[in-house]
């Protein structure tokens, strides 16, 4: 059985997803769950204490997933399967993405953690880079700051691409984290050599 | 001399853009300003009125800057030029990207505009695109869907620049406006036909 503390992240991820932080107090945390307000603040003092466990409950995902870097052989496949899974949990926390400027303007443990975070995805970025250069999957740069602005890009794309279907269509739905993924791995298509571009063709092909 | 209603929506936009809507009150752009509350809903009843006249004078600055599509001859440069002069905008006005969602999920009437707004410029891109084609600048199509996902790239790029540029460095500077309209138009190279590319390298050295 779920015990309290489980049922209150569950309930308080549910409600900030679908009416963002701001608009979801304990209060009415408290009152979908049918517990008093106290039991609630027994387990979570603040509601700043609720938005650090689920973000830290994301990032420990995605961290986890991104190790894979070190051990597994980097190609685009491999590139595909790591984006869908990573894709997949930004859809689960999506109330991180869809308030991450107010998350980070007000909360300064998650202000902190997110400057770590960059650094330590910038580093995993140069990894798949390098490894995709050295297999001749990527062409050199033909531009200076080409690959430094392609990874800006990428960056917001990865942060930011919820936020734009929130605001331009009628809610966000499953089928996004395909499309997600999708939109973010074609930005990389045309910097790839004719044998990357092959084989990123075969990939989307039998996806 | 300014009137009073000016003042107020130059010191709103000001602390709008530096603290973001939902920390900035009434009685806090009244006190900055030194004068009466009461004075200050004289003007505006509600602060969301004060939202929605900034947002208006946004998307109207950047609306007759995109009628010059229909008149100008559309190459690199004039796109340059455009971009250039729409980011400062977006720069000037930049609480209505850095709230975007919370603005579109909150107030009905900027909602309304922007699903109005993110059609037209849709249009505007089709615009762009067909002339890029026809002057043998832009390439054809290597996969389905690739222009399509380029645009959405382009879009998010667009409205959330200015956010990532918040949550990842230590403010938003005027030296963004540049890099924003650099790594806004970086994502069109790849695309461009040799011809489009020379144009491209000789444009971005002489800016």
């Amino acid at each position: 059985m779920m015990d309290t503390k489980e049922k209150i992240l569950q309930k308080s991820l549910q409600l900030f997803n679908e009416f963002g932080i701001s608009k979801v107090s304990q209060r009415k945390i408290a009152k979908c769950l049918s517990i008093s307000p106290g039991n609630l603040t027994y387990h979570f003092k603040k509601k700043e204490d609720i938005e650090e466990t689920l973000y830290f409950q994301l990032t420990t995902n995605i961290s986890a997933d991104f190790k894979k870097i070190d051990t597994d052989e980097i190609n685009l496949s491999f590139i595909l399967t790591l984006m869908n899974q990573v894709f997949t949990y930004i859809h689960t926390y999506r109330f991180v993405f869809l308030d991450i400027v107010y998350l980070i303007r007000s909360n300064p443990k998650i202000s902190d953690d997110y400057k770590r975070l960059i650094k330590n995805r910038k580093k995993r970025f140069l990894q798949i880079y390098n490894s995709l250069l050295d297999a001749e999957i990527l062409q050199n740069e033909k531009l200076p700051n080409e690959y430094e602005y392609l990874y800006k890009r990428l960056e917001i794309l990865f942060d930011f691409y919820l936020s734009s279907v929130e605001i331009s269509q009628k809610g966000i739905t499953h089928n996004h984290i395909k499309k997600h993924s999708e939109i973010f791995l074609y930005s990389i298509f045309p910097y790839l050599t004719d044998k990357g571009q092959n084989e990123f063709i075969k990939l989307i092909n039998r996806s």
